[in-house]
């Protein structure tokens, strides 16, 4: 096994990395920019190495800085994490042509599907089912005539995005016209895809080695998101027969497969709600934020399996050990006012109680005293439950949410509970335009009350609302 | 279902009890001593009430003042934890009286686990092994007789001890004279058994509904004892055959059905080394500090269960249901002075930060500001970890301990770390007298070092021992 892995990130999934490393007798070097210097993860790893100013540009998606860090360290491979160079093709390629072991698909693998043009046209020949797209748009006439082509409403995505970046839905040519003079197809290449409008986002955990074997954990349905930035997922996904679940499953590793995927990924597809269809989305290179209720339905330590992969071992597990039990929910903690527009709330942690007790896990990389940078993403910590149901999930996240209190930046936590008390999330009603539906509900309405809080307790057992 | 629990206890057993009936939807009445104020119990529950100054005697045994607690709350039930009024049949009693439900077995059962001589009596019957043990001792001769009779060395208990309290080893006549002039045969009934000297403490998990189905949840390894007090336990026992493991459980259910056991409980058992015999040595009619790591290998939440079987539900689940998965250990994290003869510590949590991410769970009822209180049990955290095997747990452990940092008070992380990398501990030799054996060895080697800790890389990379 690896003797030293280096670290290519920073927060919370920094830390998840440097965990998995512990447990498997790993040495970690972590890096960190100048804003980084009492990080956790720079307290947690082995060795330290600084790579640059807080700008992310000059230090984290700094390649030159990283690669001395790990020349001087003698680390032996590269775990990316996600965002920053986790879906860079060519800083996968300089970590390979340094002599080290990149732990993540082959950088040619990263390149064609970084390229939603390419992975559309490699996916096509295996019958993976997508919705109507056209070619890159060249200018707006080619525009207005392929969005005719592919039928509106459509939405616009760039070839080479991700992450939910950088899209527009036109419902009309007049709607088209407008968002044209607001993207420039000359610099940035786009193309259009049918939009599907009430649909769920379902995506789907896949594992391969590097000898031909490709297995799926399972899906996750991570539809809340707000601006297309996931908020709450959970698995397994509510509403899904177990034959769609099968189908979605024998989808996903089809498209792996179709181009010789390697490590692990994530497929995503929409869920026509309209005919109950999947449709093929992209393909995610790398670890997500989202991978843990994955390993807690599954069991499965995703991390350690990176690294077991990128290390050259073979599969050990096959599709029929793949069990699933149970119900998993993850709240994405950011550091954000949900009460002014999620506006970032960077600053210092005055007071930080985690969560705990049975069936929580707590992923994050902040302890009180250290602070949320403002040069970076606002994700601080994510509270994953695992239940014996999808209710017993809700309340055991519910308890946990209580439970937790940061004192010292604005929390995205109340809009959770919010969520969490809302009957329709509480029934499985949902879609990609639940929180855009909701929250101007949430803003109106206060928050439930609780039974106590500092009350006069003689008071209180003589008034009615005791038992409200 | 129960719609309002007061919890007669405090610490992380009553914040444990709170988490539990929060996620089943039962409001939760915290009592508070005048030291407990703005403990984590209190914070969490639905309602609080005052029950006395710190002294314990005054609040928290006083079975008026909780009684009083409970009516004035409309309370339906009392969960009494682990220690304090939770093995006190008369307070069970006086629960029952007041028209209450008591969460745990019937105050008939308790006083008669209580009672050493009488449920060594009632055991007899199902022919469960015992060491051989005397009446009740009357006098000085007669204990001196009764020694011989049951055969050096003898182990002298109190009959209505428990937890391993008061207890004396005598290997000669003149070791028994020397314990006699200390204890006072007069005021307290004490008996003899004979003393299994190399030997390891195995207990079972039972849970037993009111309807006769009793079924047990596994052993837990718990030799790890300093002064009689578990400081980490396990789960499953190393080095038990399967039939052993069937064998240990079958001793346990049959123990429970002799005396008509009700609710959970543990039956305790020394192993005997140098015969591979188990052998009865008490009932305990509560929750246990370790039950976590039951609930880990199992999944089964014991707290929702006693909480199930006292409102009177039939068991659902039954022996073949009980699957066991991974291998589960705890830490117990104590306000103590592992240099300093284990010294309590008492004091305000100046920083406090729990180890979290995958396999981890941390049972506390301690945030920083709050204090560890002088009055109360030491025991401040409990470090719970799921592994897949032995040894992958013991690293889990090793890295959660890593990233437990506590200020103000000092803990018995650093003993347990050494427990953890000391060899005899990791290939499974251990037996009760271990920490005994070790703990001087701890003492006089430092600990192993860290690779960095804020040391000068450069200066690192080019020392030797940069690859120790």
């Amino acid at each position: 096994m690896f003797k030293r892995i280096l670290i290519a990130n920073r927060g919370e999934i920094a830390v998840r990395v440097i965990r998995a490393c512990q447990e498997m007798g790993i040495e970690t070097v972590a890096v960190y920019s100048d804003a980084d210097k009492n990080a956790m993860h720079v307290q947690l790893a082995d060795l330290t190495y600084n790579i640059g100013p807080a700008d992310a540009s000059q230090s984290y998606l700094n390649m030159d800085a990283l690669l001395e860090a790990a020349k001087a360290t003698k680390a032996e491979a590269v775990h990316p994490g996600y965002g920053f160079l986790s879906e860079s093709s060519e800083f996968a390629e300089k970590v390979t042509n340094a002599g080290l072991t990149w732990i993540g698909p082959l950088a040619e693998t990263i390149r064609q599907v970084g390229d939603k043009d390419i992975a559309r046209a490699a996916m096509l020949p295996s019958g993976i089912p997508m919705a109507k797209g056209s070619d890159p748009l060249t200018s707006e006439s080619h525009a207005i005539e392929a969005a005719k082509e592919v039928g509106y409403p459509v939405i616009l995505k760039p070839v080479a995005g991700g992450g939910g970046k950088g899209m527009f839905v036109a419902y009309s040519e007049e709607d088209l016209k407008n968002i044209l003079q607001i993207v420039n197809l000359q610099s940035i290449k786009f193309y259009f895809e049918h939009y599907i409008e009430h649909s769920r986002h379902i995506e789907v955990q896949i594992v391969a080695d590097n000898y031909g074997t490709v297995i799926h954990l399972g899906e996750r349905e991570c539809s809340l998101q707000r601006r297309n930035q996931k908020l709450l997922e959970e698995s397994p996904s509510i509403g899904l027969s177990p034959e769609m679940r099968e189908e979605i499953g024998a989808l996903a590793i089809k498209a792996a497969k179709s181009i010789h995927y390697t490590n692990i990924g994530t497929v995503e597809f929409l869920f026509d709600l309209s005919n109950n269809q999947f449709y093929f989305m992209e393909i995610n290179p790398r670890i997500q934020v989202e991978h843990a209720i994955t390993e807690e339905v599954t069991g499965v330590d995703l991390v350690r399996t990176q690294i077991h992969i990128a290390f050259g071992e073979p599969l050990t597990l096959s599709q029929k050990d793949i069990e699933f039990h149970g119900h998993a929910i993850e709240c994405r903690i950011n550091a954000e006012d949900p009460d002014n527009n999620f506006l970032p709330s960077p600053g210092k942690i005055e007071f930080y109680h985690e969560p705990g007790g049975p069936r929580i896990r707590v992923d994050s990389g902040i302890s009180a005293g250290l602070s949320i940078e403002p040069d970076y993403d606002s994700l601080m910590a994510k509270v994953v439950v695992h239940g014996r149901t999808r209710g017993d999930a809700i309340k055991i996240m519910q308890r946990a949410l209580n439970e937790f209190k940061v004192e010292g930046v604005k929390t995205t936590i109340s809009l959770h509970k919010r969520i969490l008390e809302d009957t329709s999330f509480c029934t499985g009603d949902i879609d990609t335009q639940f929180i855009k539906k909701r929250l101007p509900a949430y803003e109106q309405t206060p928050p439930k009350r609780k039974l106590k809080d500092k009350m006069d307790l003689a008071a209180l057992i003589n008034s009615s609302m005791y038992y409200a």
